[in-house]
């Protein structure tokens, strides 16, 4: 699956209901056994949760959005296809929860592509599943730290607290992917499958058990004025850079 | 405790009964503070469950079998006693259980030696205590990789990923295994044993909360057709290398 | 905060509620935005609990003293300040714990400053919320052992497992909490709290729940014939040691 959502990948509205069905899909073609995720836009795997859907909208779209959201989540790190993620960018928020999804993530070693939850930089914060994924993943201790501090870490630091599991030369992302590939895919699927629901089952549930509640939980948020003057102003910078 | 079971140590019904029993009489001889857990057999620490007690069986047998595994994990993880593991030989699935159960991990530095849960690489799958016990010991993230691909860790990795606590010489096993003990003997035990059971059992009681349950799953998942066919191919696979 | 309770910062009864008053008035005052905890006592961070609130006095007194001990640990754990840890001196039991409920901490580096959770040399345990927290911080297998043998990590080892975050030439420990505090305080407040509180609150929570239980299980445990002749036997070690 490349992602092309020009020009950054930002999971918009329309963008994650695009990959959802493209998944959905797949899951479904009893000829796909794995996916390796990876984008097409040059230097960004994903700019993560798209702030234009969070910003100036009403209730109901920030419920839809959310929905959406969780249904990626949920539809990525519960798979019985092997996900990998050949992580050709840079991945803040959303693009890192993506990749914290999958089976297996491999990162290109360019110092820019730094990945990581950094939702306080922008006032906002991550929510419990967003931490539950991250302290998986590279412990209590060290999500606890990286999520308060908002931490993107380039490559090097990237693999030494294990938010990624390589890190290879920026050439060879998409066939050590493959190599990856290969070595899941020579596991017996429905043994790995099961493996994979025993594992991962009990965080998915806690998501599952209050979708709604979560859903309200987000609109609540998102709604308020001073969240929203967050947004604001960080959108103000966005576009003054590009300007 | 030396386990004798030739050749291969594997974890029979009868040998299981005979381990729980030894392993009682300790447990309640007040001249026993700790017991080091080692094989008699040259290479092979234990080769784990018994297929054969899972194989071409009825329920009722699969039931008593299974409740015997269980059994054996819950005195050894919940022993008053300090229990360390002399690995002095492989250990795959049900053998690094053992381990993994044990206060302490000492593996002989010998390349054949890996250690782990390589239950999908036979078509199976661990239950949920086996990967609560990978997840307590490696990690959660490593835990999940390891699971699915079935991996076997060789000593240095073993020792890098966590799953023991110290390599050394194949001739220092055991006279390591006694110096650690010393160590642990150290400690008051009192103190120890009831800080062992403040740490152990949460652990403990997610299987004794549903014992029948988990019986009731393995039962049903091992009496599968599939699942039938699976241990068939790989028992007339282990006839062959014999042979 | 310079903790000065000579000659070893003992958290008693007294010192206990002074620190109490402290930080809740620097949680108050809106023009405090965060702190920083060291010792004013040469060598000593602080010895932990005081054994002498906990030895010969009645139910009562040990249900008020736990009681504060609970008091300090929510306060500093959940404080919506960044709090972070100088320790510039040994800090065994209580002492660990109040370093382990900070957001960040920076370790001298001098041998004689060990750390960790040594209840069990004392032949007593560390509660249920103090095993919690050594587990987020150094996850579950490291925290086992350590519990069990009452282990205190030097420098090098405190920062290889993870007890501590940074250890620094003594001289530089003010200065380096000082740095470490500019980099939290570039985080948005609002933002960073709510992180905070996400991630805590879980662990908070488990005693929260059961106060009341918990302060039960402390004096009943406390007042029992075998663990009073403990602290006895270690209290006239002490008295020796100091004449």
């Amino acid at each position: 699956v490349k992602m092309r959502n020009p020009p950054v990948n930002s999971l918009s509205l329309e963008f994650l209901t695009e990959l959802l069905i493209s998944l959905e899909k797949l899951e479904n073609d009893k000829t796909f056994r794995g996916i390796i995720i990876t984008s097409d836009c040059p230097g960004i795997f994903s700019a993560g949760l798209d702030l234009l859907e969070m910003y100036g909208r009403d209730p109901a779209h920030y419920a839809e959005y959310w929905k959406a959201v969780q249904e990626l989540w949920l539809r990525v790190y519960l798979s019985s296809l092997v996900v990998i993620s050949a992580i050709n960018g840079v991945s803040p928020a959303g693009g890192c929860l993506l990749s914290l999804s999958c089976d297996y993530r491999v990162l290109a070693n360019n110092p820019k592509y730094a990945i990581g939850l950094n939702e306080t930089l922008l006032g906002i914060i991550a929510p419990f599943w967003f931490k539950d994924m991250l302290v998986n993943t590279i412990g209590h201790r060290a999500a606890e730290r990286a999520l308060q501090l908002g931490l993107l870490f380039p490559p090097a630091d990237a693999l030494q607290v294990g938010i990624v599991d390589q890190v290879v030369p920026e050439d060879q992302v998409q066939s050590t992917s493959r190599s990856v590939m290969a070595q899941w895919l020579a596991i017996p699927d429905h043994a790995r499958q099961l493996t994979k629901n025993l594992v991962r089952k009990p965080t998915a549930d806690r998501l599952l058990q209050q979708r709604d509640a979560d859903i309200q939980n987000f609109v609540r948020f998102i709604s308020r004025d001073s969240i929203q003057k967050s947004l604001h102003v960080y959108l103000e910078k966005l576009k003054e850079k590009k300007g």
